[in-house]
C-alpha cells in the first residue's frame, strides 16, 4: 500500500500530469485560479450530503448537483442548485467536485461508470470525496484522476447530521500538501476543522481507525457500566469517578450509553438518532479489511466488529451505536418493536 | 451480592454492634472522639504502603507498623514508627488501621489468621483496607469486623507509586456515609481525592471496573495506532486527530503507548516504570471474577484479560501495561532480555 501511495504521490509531485492541463489551469489547483463563477459539483444528497450542499449554496457557491433520488435533487433545486442528469454531466460543468456516497462501490461507480465523473472531468479539477470508504479505493480513484489531469483527495467527515446541518463538520483530508489550501478553502464552507492527515487515503485511514477505537471504547464503557451496576454501584457515581480517572473517554464523559447518566444523548432518548449501529458495522468492516490487508492484529477491533454484526441482526440495527449497552444488558422486560 | 451487602449495611446502620463498644467509643467512629495521641496501625509497607505510612508520620500521626520484610519495617522505624511483631499486635495498639496488601488472600490472612487483626482489634476501631481485592472479600472482612464492634471500609487507590510518595492518591471508598468523614480525615494525609463510591465493596468495584475499562482502552489505542501506522499514518498526526475526535481517551491523550508521541510516559522510556502488566493482569482477573459472579457479559474485558495473560508470559510482564503496543507490533528486530 505504501508503495502504491508513493507512486501516486510521485506522479502528482513530479508534475507528470501537468502538460495535460490547459493554459488557464496549468498550475497547481492550490493557486486558486478558479473563477468565483465556476460551479461546484455535488454528488450524493443524502442525510449528510444534502445539508452540506445547502451550506455551499448559502456560502455563495454556484452548485450543480446529482442524486439518484429526484426528491433530493428537487429540494436542492429549490435551494438554488442546478440539477444534472448524471455524474458525468456534473463533471462537465464544474471545476471542483464533492461526493458524499454510502460505500466504496458507490464511489467506484460514481467515478468510473459510463456516465461517471471520469468520462468528462475537466483537467485541473479538484475532487474531494467525503464518503467513508476503503482507503485503497481512494488511492485507486486518485490514480485514475491523475490520468485525467485532475486531483482527487479523500475528505471523510466526523460530526454526523447535526454538524452537517450546522456547517461544523470535521474533515479528515488525505492528499498533497500543495493542494490542501484549495481543499481547505472549499471545505470550510461546510466544516470548521479541516485537518490534513497525510497522503491520499490518509483521511479514510484516520476515520476508520478513529471509529474502530470509538466502537471499542463504547463497548468497553457499556460492559464496564453494566458490570458496575450489577455490583451495586450507582451509574452516575461510577461514571463520575471513571471520568476523572484513567478510564476516562469520550464514550463515557460525552456520550454515555447508560440512560439517565447524561442528558441530550441518544441513550436519554431510547437510542433514537445519533450514529446508527448499521453504519458503525460498516466502518468496523472497513477497519477489518484494512487490518487484514496490512497484517495488523486487532483483537478488540475484531470482537467489536462481531458484536456490531450480532446487534445488526436485531432492532438495534437502526438505533444509535451506543445501544450496545442495551444489547449487553439482561433481556428487556418489554417486548421491543422488531 | 447485593443482598449480602444489604445485610452488612443493616447491621451497621441499626447499631447492633454498638453495645459491644466500650464507653469511650460507644459512638460512631465518625464522631472523631479518638485522641490525637492514639496510634494509627499500618500493615503492608511495600512500594505503595511504605510511602503512604511515611506520609502519615510526616502529617503528625503516631504510627505502629507491621510487614513481613524487616528491611521495610526498619525503614519506617527510622522515619519514627513503632514496629509490631504481628497484625494482632498492631490491632492491640491502634484505633485506626490501614492495610495495603497484594491480593485477596493476603488480606484474608492479615485479618483472620491466629496472629491477625481480628484476634485483638479494639471495639470502635476504624479499618481502611487500601488493597485492590475482590469486593466479596471486602464484604466478608466488613462482616467479621462488625462482630468485633469495629468498622471496615474498602479504600483502594489510584495514582500509583508517584502519587503514593507525593500524597496525592485518589481513594475510592466503600462504606457507610456516617463513617466517611472519619475515613476522609485520615486518608487525606495520604491523598487528595477521597471519593465515597457506595457501601462496603464499592471502592473495589469502582476500581476494578475502571481498570477493566483502562485495559480495554489501552489495547484499543495500541491496535488502532499500530493499524494506522501500517496504513502509512504519522502516529503524532493520528493521535492528534483522535484526541480531538470521538476516539479520545486517557490511554491516547495522557498515556499514549506509542514511543515518541508523548514525553514523560513509560512508552518514552522503553516501558520502564508505571503500572506493571502483571498488576493489570491481576485486576482483570478480579473483573472477570466479578463478571462471572454477577452473570455480566464482558466480551472485551475477557479478551483484554487473555491478552494480558499472554503478555505476562513474556518479558513484558514486568514492564508498564502500555507495552501492549509492543506486544501487538511486528516481532522486534533486536533480541529482548527475557
Amino acid at each position: 500500500m505504501a508503495s502504491m501511495g508513493s507512486r501516486i504521490v510521485s506522479l502528482l509531485t513530479t508534475g507528470k500530469y501537468a502538460p495535460a492541463i490547459n493554459f488557464a489551469r496549468r498550475f497547481s489547483v492550490s493557486h486558486q485560479q478558479w473563477s468565483r463563477q465556476a460551479k461546484v459539483g455535488f454528488i450524493g444528497l443524502g442525510l449528510m450530503g444534502g445539508p452540506m450542499a445547502v451550506n455551499l449554496i448559502q456560502k455563495g457557491h454556484s452548485v450543480v448537483v446529482y442524486d439518484l433520488s429526484s426528491k433530493a435533487t428537487e429540494h436542492l433545486q429549490d435551494e438554488g442548485a442546478e440539477v444534472a442528469k448524471s455524474p458525468a454531466e456534473v463533471a462537465s460543468k464544474a471545476d471542483r467536485i464533492i461526493s458524499m456516497l454510502p460505500n466504496s462501490e458507490h464511489v467506484r461507480t460514481c467515478y468510473t461508470a459510463d456516465d461517471g465523473v471520469f468520462q468528462s472531468v475537466l483537467a485541473g479539477t479538484l475532487i474531494l470525496d467525503s464518503s467513508t470508504i476503503d482507503p485503497n479505493v481512494s488511492k485507486e480513484m486518485a490514480a485514475l484522476a491523475v490520468k485525467k489531469g485532475a486531483v482527487f483527495m479523500d475528505a471523510p467527515v466526523s460530526g454526523g447530521v447535526p454538524a452537517a446541518k450546522g456547517g461544523t463538520l470535521t474533515f479528515m483530508v488525505g492528499g498533497e500538501e500543495q493542494e490542501f489550501e484549495a481543499a481547505r478553502e472549499l471545505l470550510s464552507a461546510m466544516g470548521k476543522n479541516i485537518v490534513l492527515c497525510g497522503r491520499v487515503g490518509s483521511g479514510q485511514a484516520v476515520k476508520i481507525c478513529n471509529n474502530m477505537l470509538l466502537a471499542i471504547t463504547m463497548i468497553g464503557v457499556s460492559e464496564t457500566m453494566n458490570l458496575g451496576m450489577r455490583l451495586g454501584l450507582d451509574p452516575k457515581v461510577m461514571a463520575g469517578t471513571i471520568n476523572t480517572a484513567t478510564g476516562r473517554c469520550w464514550s463515557s464523559d460525552t456520550y454515555n450509553p447508560v440512560p439517565g447518566v447524561l442528558p441530550n444523548v441518544p441513550s436519554a432518548n431510547d437510542y433514537q438518532g445519533g450514529f446508527l449501529t448499521a453504519l458503525m458495522l460498516k466502518d468496523l468492516g472497513l477497519a477489518q479489511n484494512a487490518a487484514i490487508a496490512t497484517n495488523s492484529p486487532t483483537p478488540l477491533g475484531a470482537v467489536a466488529h462481531q458484536i456490531y454484526k450480532l446487534m445488526s441482526n436485531t432492532y438495534l440495527s437502526e438505533r444509535d451505536f451506543s445501544s450496545v449497552f442495551r444489547f449487553l444488558q439482561e433481556p428487556q422486560k418489554k417486548e421491543e418493536d422488531n
